[in-house]
C-alpha cells in the first residue's frame, strides 16, 4: 500500500482494471449477477442510463426518428439472410431451442417441447427489422423511414467486464431506409455527429470520429463509422458506431419501392447504436482514485446536502435549514431540468457519509452544521477538486453561483480529459517508431497507453500482425483535417492518417 | 354488410375479435411478426407505451421507488427455488440451451456449445431479483428496498393476440422488501391504488380493485390483487396486478436482515406489474366502429391540422397559416406537457387524410382551407363525437378553448365507459340466476357480456366447474363497500361479494 490514502484501492497506477471494478462497486453502479456474463445495473447506474436515454431520445426525435419495438427473438433463417452478418454473430449467440420445461425421472427440471426452428436472442436487429421494413416500404412516399429501438441485446461473452463487455446489454439501435445512396450516407454521418456531440457535450469525453477499416467493419456493412475515446490507461474505447449498409440488407430482406418514375428499385439502409458501454467510458474518462466523478449534465444528483446532526439540541433546526435550502435549489432550472438535490439524513458517521457521495461522484457537496447555519452559510466541496479543497460561502452567494459552478465543472472535466488525450497522442513516420511506441506495454496494467497516428494504406495482413504481436488495432481513419502521406508499412503514397491503439 | 358505412369493418356488433384486429391495423399500432407469438409495436403504438411509461414512472419515483435492471436470463436452479412459482411458469418458457451456432454437414445453421445449465428467458423476475436483494439487504437500515424494472418478458403463448397475449411483452415489475408484514401489505395496496388511479385518470378506463381467489393467485404469492376493466364486449380484462408475497420468496432467496433488536429475521416482499396489455384495454374500452379513440392525456398527438391545399394559388398561404397556428398551439402547456400538434402536409386526397387520423384516434382535428383562413377560423372535429359533427370556430376562440376541450373529451370517455359498465353489471342471488346470466354467450362474438356480482364463499371446485362449463371466472373479490351475504353456491353465511365474468 502507498502512504497516501485513497478511497479506492488499488489506485489507477497500481492496477487499472481492478481500480475500475472497485470504482463501480464503491459507487454502487452495477455488479456481476449469478447469470454468466450478465450484469445487474443498480439504481445509481441505471439513473445514469436514464439520463443518457433522455438526452439522446430527444435528439433522435428532433432529427425526425420515431421509436418502435421489434421481437427479442430472431429465427435462424432470418439471421442467415445476410452471409457476412451471420458469420459475424454466430459465435456469440444465446440460442432458444425449447418452449417448455418439465421434470424428468430424477426430479430435475429439463427443457421440453423443442421448437421447429431454433431462434437466437437478438445480437442486433437488422434482419428482423428489415423483414418488417420490406412490408412497410412500398413507395418513395414511404421514405425516408427513420426508426429507433431502445432494447436489450445479447452477445455471448467469454470474458465479461461490467458495462464494457457483458453478454446482455442495453442499447438503442437506429434503423433507417432511404431512396438514395446519398441520403443514406448523409444519415449515417448525421447520427455519428449526434454521437460525437453527445460524448463531448454530455459525457465530457473527447472522441475522434472516423471510419473503421474493412477488418473492423460491422458484419454486412459497406462502411462503419465510430467514435473513439481515450481512457485513463491510454486505451481506446469504441463508444458508438454508425453503419452505412448500402443495399446489402435491403437485398437480403427485399426492401424495395416504386420510385417517382414508376420503377421498382432497392432501397438503401443505415443502422447506428450506442449502449450501456457509454457508462464504462464515462467512468474511465473521469473517475479518480477517490471514485466516480460525474459530469453534471448527466449526474442523477447535482447536489447533496449533508446536515451535521450530532448535537441533539440543534438537530431539528439544522434539518429544517437544509430541507428549506434543498427546496429552494429544486426550484432552479439548470440544463433543461430542475436541480436534483438530495438531503442525506441517514444515520451514521458524518465522514463516512461524505465519502459515500465522493465515491458516487456527485458534483457538489454541502456540509451544513449549527455554525454554518448561524452564519447563514454552507460549506462547499466540489468533486472535480481535491476532497480537502472546501470553502465556506454565504447561502445566497451559493444559490446565485450554482449554475455557473456546474457549468464550470462540466467544462473542467472536458478540458482535463482533452489535455490528457492530447498528451498521449503521438505521430510516427515509420513502422519501427510505431512498434517502439507500443513496446512492452500490454498486460502491464499501466497508464502508459497512447494513440499513435500514422499514415496507413489499408492492408488486412498488417492489421492481423499488429493485433497478434502487439494487441494493437486500427481504431479508425479519423474524419477531418488529418495529413495524407506515405504509408509507414508499404510506402504507398497519399495514404490517409490512421489511429492505432490498444482497445477495450 | 350493413347499409351504414364505417371505417372499420367488421363492426363491433358483427365480429368483436376481428374488429379489434382491424382497429389495430387501421391505426398502425402493432402487427404480428414472423416470430411466433411476438408482436412488432409500430411507432403510433409505441408512442402510447412511452406515454404510459412517462406517467407511471413519475408516480413510482414520487412514491419512493428507484429503477434498476436485472438479467434477461434465469438459470433453471433459480426458477426452482419457489415450488409454486416454477410450476406456474414451467409450461410457457423460452429455454436457452446453447451459446453458439455452427454450420452442419448439410450447410444448415444449428445450435452449438450447449450450456452447462439451461436458462429461461425471464417470465417474471422474482427469483433473480430475490437473489440480488439477499445480497443488498443486511440490516433494517437497508429497508424498505423499493425497486422497479422496465423490461421485456416472455411467456410462451399458443394463441397470441396483439397487446393482450403475446409471447414477448413489455412491462414494469416492481419488487420491494420490507421489515414487517404490515408495511409489505400497505405497499401492495398502495401500488394497486396507483394502478387504479392511472387506469381511471389516464386510460379513462373504470376498474374494480379486488383480490383474486386462490386459484387465480400469482404462483408463489400469499395474496394477489388486481384491477379489472370491462371491455365493450362485456368481458373482463385484468389490467394490472399487485402481489403480497409474504415470506415465500424471502425464504426461497434468503432475504433476511438484522432487526433493531439484533435478531436475524426474514423479510417480507411484494411485486406488482402492468404491461403493454394496458394498450389493448384502452383500445377495447374506447375504440368505435371508425377506429381508435384516444384519451387526450395519453394521446401522442392532441391535435392534427389538415391544410386544404388543392388550389395552387392559395397553397403557400394556407400552409403558412397552419404552421403558425401549430407553433402557437405547441407553446401551450396542457397536463404537464406542451400540446402535441401535427400538420399533415402529405400528398393525397383530403378525405383519406382526415380518415387516417380518425382511425388513429387523435382527439382534435382541424381542417383549414382558404375560406377558413379568410375568416380567421378553423373547422373543428372531435374524435369523441360523430365524424360529421364538426363546427367552425374563430381561431382565437379555438386557442382559448383547447385545454377545456381536451379535458372535456377525457371526462367524456371516462363517463361513457363508466355508464357502459354500469349498464352491464348485474347482481344475482342464486346459482340458477348466475348460470342464466352467462347462458349461451361464449363464442357468440356478441357485445352481450356482463359482470355478475354475487356473494361467494371461496371453493376451488366451484371455480373449476364455472370455468369448464361456462368459461367464466371469479375476476376478484372487490375492495370497498360491497354487501356480504349467503354464498349462492354453498349457502355459507357472511360471504363477500365476488365478480364473475368471462375474461381475456
Amino acid at each position: 500500500m502507498s502512504n497516501q490514502n485513497t478511497a479506492i484501492s488499488p489506485r489507477r497506477d497500481e492496477n487499472y482494471p481492478e481500480w475500475y471494478q472497485q470504482v463501480i462497486r464503491a459507487a454502487e453502479l452495477a455488479e456481476n449477477s449469478p447469470v454468466r456474463g450478465c450484469m445487474v445495473i443498480r439504481p445509481w447506474g441505471y439513473a445514469l442510463w436514464e439520463n443518457i436515454q433522455r438526452v439522446l431520445d430527444a435528439r433522435f426525435k428532433a432529427t425526425g426518428h420515431k421509436n418502435a419495438y421489434f421481437p427479442l427473438f430472431i429465427p435462424l433463417s432470418f439471421l442467415q439472410k445476410e452471409a457476412a452478418h451471420v458469420e459475424g454473430f454466430a459465435k456469440e449467440c444465446a440460442v432458444v431451442t425449447h418452449h417448455r420445461l418439465e421434470v424428468d425421472a430424477t426430479g430435475k427440471l429439463v427443457p421440453a417441447s423443442p421448437l421447429e426452428e431454433p431462434m437466437v436472442v437478438r445480437p442486433t436487429s437488422e434482419t428482423i427489422i428489415g423483414e418488417m421494413f420490406s412490408r412497410w416500404v412500398q413507395s418513395y412516399r414511404d421514405l425516408p423511414l427513420l426508426i429507433n429501438q431502445w432494447a436489450n441485446v445479447v452477445r455471448w461473452e467469454m470474458r465479461p467486464r461490467l458495462f464494457l463487455r457483458t453478454s446482455e446489454f442495453l442499447w438503442q439501435e437506429g434503423h433507417t431506409v432511404h431512396a438514395t445512396e446519398a441520403e443514406a450516407r448523409e444519415e449515417t454521418l448525421r447520427m455519428l455527429e449526434e454521437y460525437r456531440r453527445f460524448a463531448t457535450e454530455y459525457l465530457a469525453m473527447p472522441v475522434f470520429e472516423g471510419e473503421k477499416t474493412a477488418s473492423e467493419r460491422f458484419p454486412g456493412a459497406v462502411a462503419t463509422y465510430c467514435i473513439e475515446g481515450m481512457m485513463q490507461d491510454g486505451k481506446a474505447l469504441q463508444a458508438g458506431t454508425s453503419h452505412f449498409l448500402g443495399q446489402n440488407f435491403a437485398a437480403a430482406s427485399n426492401i424495395s419501392f416504386l420510385d417517382q418514375q414508376g420503377n421498382h428499385v432497392l432501397a438503401w439502409t443505415t443502422s447506428w447504436g450506442v449502449s450501456t458501454r457509454l457508462i464504462g467510458g464515462m467512468i474511465m474518462t473521469h473517475a479518480d482514485d477517490d471514485g466516480l466523478v460525474l459530469p453534471p449534465r448527466l449526474a442523477p444528483t447535482h447536489i447533496v446536502i449533508l446536515p451535521v446532526l450530532h448535537k441533539e439540541e440543534t438537530k431539528a433546526k439544522v434539518l429544517e435549514y437544509c430541507t428549506a435550502l434543498a427546496e429552494e435549489l429544486r426550484a432552479v432550472q439548470w440544463d433543461g431540468r430542475p436541480l436534483q438535490v438530495e438531503v442525506d439524513t441517514r444515520e451514521g458517521r458524518g465522514g463516512d457519509k461524505v465519502w459515500s457521495w465522493i465515491k458516487k461522484g456527485v458534483p457538489l457537496r454541502l456540509e451544513i452544521g449549527p455554525r454554518d447555519m448561524e452564519q447563514d452559510a454552507v460549506f462547499l466541496g466540489r468533486r472535480d477538486l481535491g476532497h480537502k479543497e472546501r470553502r465556506s460561502l454565504k447561502r445566497a452567494e451559493f444559490l446565485a453561483e450554482v449554475p455557473r459552478l456546474l457549468e464550470e465543472i462540466q467544462a473542467n472535466l472536458l478540458a482535463r480529459a482533452t489535455a490528457y488525450r492530447e498528451a498521449r497522442l503521438i505521430r510516427v513516420s515509420s513502422e519501427a517508431e510505431l512498434l517502439e511506441a507500443f513496446k512492452g506495454e500490454e498486460g502491464e496494467e499501466s497508464t502508459k497507453g497512447r494513440f499513435v497516428l500514422a499514415n496507413y494504406a489499408e492492408d488486412r495482413a498488417v492489421e492481423e500482425r499488429l493485433r497478434r504481436d502487439l494487441a494493437v488495432t486500427v481504431r479508425c481513419i479519423p474524419l477531418g483535417d488529418f495529413p495524407r502521406g506515405a504509408c509507414i508499412f508499404s510506402g504507398h503514397k497519399d495514404a490517409p492518417t490512421a489511429i492505432f491503439a490498444r482497445a477495450y
